[in-house]
């Protein structure tokens, strides 16, 4: 589509915004753990948060925000069950770094970590204080947000609008699965100089979150800390709303395929395509439900084409199906179809190497009616159990 | 408890029940797979059944049997998503056992193994026609029943009314897990000589079971053929309804511990015990929560006390709850209570120490109001994986 680019860039390709990550000493080598984002001038913000009832402090600051202009972030310690020393944490830190930037208005924090240990105050102030706010360095911020992420994950788009005008969103995430509450999170920060009320963003962004970071799981588990930042400044003076929404679905649906491919431990990355069913409240159930049972995600670490297993999860999801309608393919493979096991040696070979791909597709056609929903979800393997049995050991 | 005496014979303990295991060589090295159970007199049935809408035949064909003197169950095959067919090979198989021994009356099924396969048909009717319906063998019989399961699982009471009259109930189930719905499944046959009405029975069964089976998990799924029998001949002429009741929850929890402490892949049997929950329910949701959690049970089994993965996952169960409520302890070891972080150096160690053990409770104090709900769970190591990973290969 000639109207939108992929460029490199990440969070400082939108005109005005500047980013950089380094280390406050938290990681134990040295390695980058605070970051910042900053418009030179102030921003929109639309923001989605963790349904989780003990969200971090971080996320009860941040909710009565709606404009902004810069978010400091800090990997290795959430601030989650820290209660209002957590909050008067906030404050503090954000206080220093205003008094030195008198241009920055109404700060956010992000943070993820451990949980229950209040933040090392000193270390994020001392490095904080270093930042140049002219910096545009979204590579080093990308990497200062990663906790036990294999990879940073970023991406931006430049789009043109009919008149000509262009206008950029950038964005960067962590997140290595949906969720390690203890060590982990999922973050997102996107970046904007389109000319868009916080409203229109707000709207937009619950849409494509549905689709996106809400249907991405790796092990089910809902963190203290998740939240996604929406930023624009309006420096383009354009905006075409539905490129804007094409964009950033693009942008989410790209972070939260990278997300569970860097999932704990995981090799597979399975979309779940779920169509027929009673409505699209019970298809995303039933995706949920799949890209969540721990007997599927064995079997796909397995390299198993156990569809059995995928008509009991089903059964199990408490939606309304039956055996005789529903319909199972693995890819283009058709392993079971409206009541008849297609299950033989032929097929299983034929989904042995489906299975075998790095990513593929579960569709399952519930047969009763028009409600569709697609999940995204991985295998689980030995590595999960390491590196969550042997954190803090 | 004098009036209630733990004694031998499991499922034959009662006064006109008969049982056997055979094999008829669906298991690879000839173990036992077939099992029967009879009573010489009608019995009143009552029965609690898997709620997975894809309920595998047996289960289609046993819920509106009320009476009977006479299941026949199978392992290695679950006669699940086979439709009509799967119906009909029941009443096949059960009509040559009828017609050869015509003092069974309304016959029972209940199958657990492998899903979508038909049944081999003439390998268990063969096997069964050799059942000699006076033979007393609750162990053949308990080991018939086994799929994934490491040992059988049985036990039996005796109890005496106030008029010095004696019934009994015994019982055997198999499960090593709540669910593999590909190789297993939870099944549970309980027999007795109590002079007790269907109704009755089956009023206590369902308030049992929810406190017992309902409250154990292995991996959150629910399998298709998940079944609880319990019979009753009236033979010993007596009973005693309360003590029925205490003797079936000491019955059925024992099993349900059992089920989970042979939890594939299980090393430890861990009771979540929640209290001050907005109410039972909320109590529950909590308890399954927890029990379900990948990140609470790798937690569990790396014998890590990370209690910040105990509250974020109270927190993400949607309930009511705050942080300066919240108590949470490791037995006795308090780690987090009220808003404050108990978790030190100390109280590692002391936490460390409780979670070596075999078996012990963590307990959540939710600090709001009385609800309260008990569960039992396991934690989640490598062998979990290579269970569920490796098979059918």
């Amino acid at each position: 589509m000639s109207n939108m680019r992929k460029i490199d860039g990440g969070v400082c390709v939108a005109d005005g915004f500047f980013a950089d990550g380094i280390s406050a000493g938290m990681k134990p080598d040295g390695a980058k753990d605070v970051a910042f984002i900053y418009s030179d001038t102030l921003c929109e913000v639309a923001s989605v948060f963790t349904t989780n009832k003990m969200a971090a402090a971080p996320v009860a600051h941040a909710k009565n925000i709606s404009k902004s202009n810069f978010i400091l972030i800090n990997s290795k310690n959430a601030n989650a069950m820290t209660g209002q020393k957590g909050l008067d944490d906030i404050d503090d830190i954000l206080h220093v770094i205003s008094e030195k930037h008198k241009s920055i208005i109404n700060p956010l924090m992000s943070s993820t970590g451990v949980i229950g240990v209040r933040l090392p105050k000193e270390k994020i102030v001392d490095a904080a204080l270093k930042f140049e706010l002219t910096c545009k360095d979204d590579t080093a911020a990308s990497q200062a947000i990663m906790t036990t992420d294999r990879f940073p994950k970023t991406i931006a788009y430049e789009l043109t609008c009919k008149d000509g005008k262009t206008f950029r969103i950038g964005a960067m995430a962590k997140g290595a699965g949906m969720i390690n509450p203890a060590m982990a999170t999922m973050l997102c920060f996107i970046t904007s100089d389109a000319d868009i009320s916080k409203d229109q963003m707000q709207d937009i962004l619950e849409r494509v979150n549905k689709k996106t970071f809400n249907a991405a799981s790796v092990d089910g588990d809902t963190s203290t800390n998740d939240t996604v930042f929406l930023l624009a400044n309006a420096k383009s003076g354009c905006v075409d709303l539905e490129l804007f929404e094409q964009a950033l679905e693009a942008i989410m649906e790209f972070l939260a395929k990278e997300m569970v491919r860097d999932g704990e431990g995981a090799t597979k990355l399975v979309t779940y395509e779920i169509s027929g069913a009673k409505s699209d409240e019970e298809a995303e159930i039933i995706a949920k439900t799949l890209s969540n049972s721990l007997l599927v995600k064995t079997a796909l670490y397995g390299e198993d084409p156990n569809w059995g297993r995928i008509a009991a999860s089903i059964g199990a999801s408490g939606v309304t199906c039956k055996e005789d309608t529903l319909s199972i393919a693995y890819d283009d493979v058709k392993l079971y179809e409206k009541g008849v096991n297609l299950f033989n040696e032929q097929t299983e070979i034929e989904a042995s190497k489906v299975m075998k791909q790095d990513s593929f597709t579960i569709y399952c056609d519930i047969g009763i009616a028009d409600g569709k929903f697609r999940a995204f979800g991985c295998d689980l393997g030995y590595e999960y159990v390491k590196i969550n049995a042997d954190y803090r050991t």
